[in-house]
């Protein structure tokens, strides 16, 4: 084969050519779009490039999952069926990894099943800033595959020492504390955690930390916000107690429903994601550490 | 185990619990609701009764498909992991048949790719009128597992006969002959197909067949209708040559969009479908055939 026919191939839908296209540049590869046609019925039939190299990396960033990862079940079978021997899937976003246990019995292990699921099509699995709480790391998550997961937590930290240097971080639960204290550190913020007590999926009790924030520059820090409900709840709190603003820093814009609104209407000023999910409020790009991954990942297999 | 949880038991979605207990009723089986809650950010979580028998039959029809099948991937894994050994899935309406070849280079062939997923998943599925081209068998399409294909032609033809007993049955396309041909040899219908010529999903050319259809009471009789542009065109063409009426018989009543409403205004009368695709236009409850089949399956695997 010819250099160029090993050159690894980036393949992307067409609804996330624009960060597909920056993961390129970053990792100086090829990108082709998947040709995705919906039937009248509702089935869908993808369309790969007819020639692929080895390696192939398949970008898809897993929120709003159940119809995409139906695709990747298409797309990873038909992608080995025309050539490809090593399969990589950059998910910006891993959907399914806060169901990690049956809270009550009879419950799916959703993130068990779904991580099997990836990790029987997959090769690698690069993801950014995936929400474990009861299992230690990706690995388990993803059994028998080269699982890496990344943090947006320097580049965000950067983000906030550049636009509210004597920020202080707050985590809108204690899940978040470990990830809090490392974005804190790398700029040397002050920081805390709130306590959180859910109702439901929309129902929330948040209590504040016991440290002073009057006067304070707040910026509410958390891996993913859905219903926004949990940093909407602790902001009005923070500005009730006297902070002086309140802004949102997250990695995953999910952003269900109203989230937006709910969160502006909750007096928080400004809202700052990463581009892991495509969303107007995205402004720090995960694109150069994604490429450094899988620059990594490569030079590790190539060396085999 | 006692006799009771030797019992095979059907699990259901709350959207199929009529037909469900329609066919629990004709097998002689309990019935058991999945409980399905869907979070904000579209991930879904399934609750299945804590203790399963050995034997589970899971009844779900696959029109529009994509997220039911990644249900059942969560569905089948738990039910599994609570007990179950041997899984039956009763899906009515089997979707993804009908993309059995890649019609262009590099396209994924889903029927293969589909039917080997839920054959990993199911050690028995039994469906009804599968649309099968290029394959001769159900077996082709769900490699290794026990594949049952029942027909609706028999019933079908037993209600035109009741309310169209002089009826001329014609199928539209060529691929319907051998199923149009069983429906009307049990009750002696003249038959003929149409030739159809396909542009798109919404564009199709009928040509008639060559037999006299004057005065003739027409019934169209299908497997499965979905834009309804074809039955709707055919429909149009045999009022223009002078057909009495037009009457419409399908297995799978999928009636995408506006399906229906274009059927009738093509001068359509009665449109009969059976309930293997829930829809205001169920005439046949195909509950019976099915309860054989999964009768016949059970002692086969009780006898090994």
């Amino acid at each position: 084969m010819s250099a160029k026919t090993n050159a690894p191939l980036l393949l992307c839908f067409d609804d996330e050519l624009p960060s597909a296209r920056r993961l390129a540049q970053a990792a100086n590869m090829a990108v082709a779009p998947i040709e995705r046609h919906r039937f009248p019925d509702g089935e869908i039939k993808l369309r790969l490039p007819t020639t692929l190299p080895a390696q192939v990396v398949i970008l898809r960033s897993l929120n709003d999952p159940n119809e995409k990862l139906l695709e990747l079940l298409l797309l990873a079978q038909t992608a080995r069926s025309l050539g490809a021997r090593h399969l990589t899937l950059v998910a910006p976003y891993l959907a399914y990894m806060r169901q990690d246990i049956a809270f009550l019995p009879g419950e799916a292990i959703s993130q068990r099943i779904v991580g099997s699921f990836l990790a029987g099509l997959f090769d690698a699995v690069i993801t950014v800033d995936p929400h474990l709480h009861r299992v230690a790391t990706l690995q388990q998550a993803l059994p028998a595959t080269d699982a890496v997961a990344l943090s947006a937590a320097p580049l965000l930290s950067d983000w906030i020492a550049a636009h509210r240097p004597q920020a202080l971080l707050i985590g809108p639960d204690e899940e978040a504390a470990q990830w809090v204290a490392m974005a804190a550190a790398r700029h040397g913020f002050d920081h805390a955690v709130c306590h959180k007590l859910r109702h439901g999926d929309r129902s929330v009790v948040v209590a504040l930390p016991a440290l002073a924030v009057r006067g304070r520059q707040v910026v509410l820090l958390d891996d993913v916000v859905s219903t926004g409900h949990t940093v909407a709840r602790a902001a009005q709190q923070l500005l009730a107690a006297g902070a002086a603003s309140v802004d949102v820093a997250v990695t995953h814009a999910l952003f269900s429903g109203d989230a937006l609104q709910l969160m502006q209407s909750a007096g928080i000023g400004e809202i700052w994601s990463t581009d892991c999910i495509a969303h107007q409020s995205n402004v720090v790009s995960m694109a150069g550490t994604l490429a450094a991954a899988l620059t990594h990942l490569q030079d590790r297999i190539f060396s085999i």
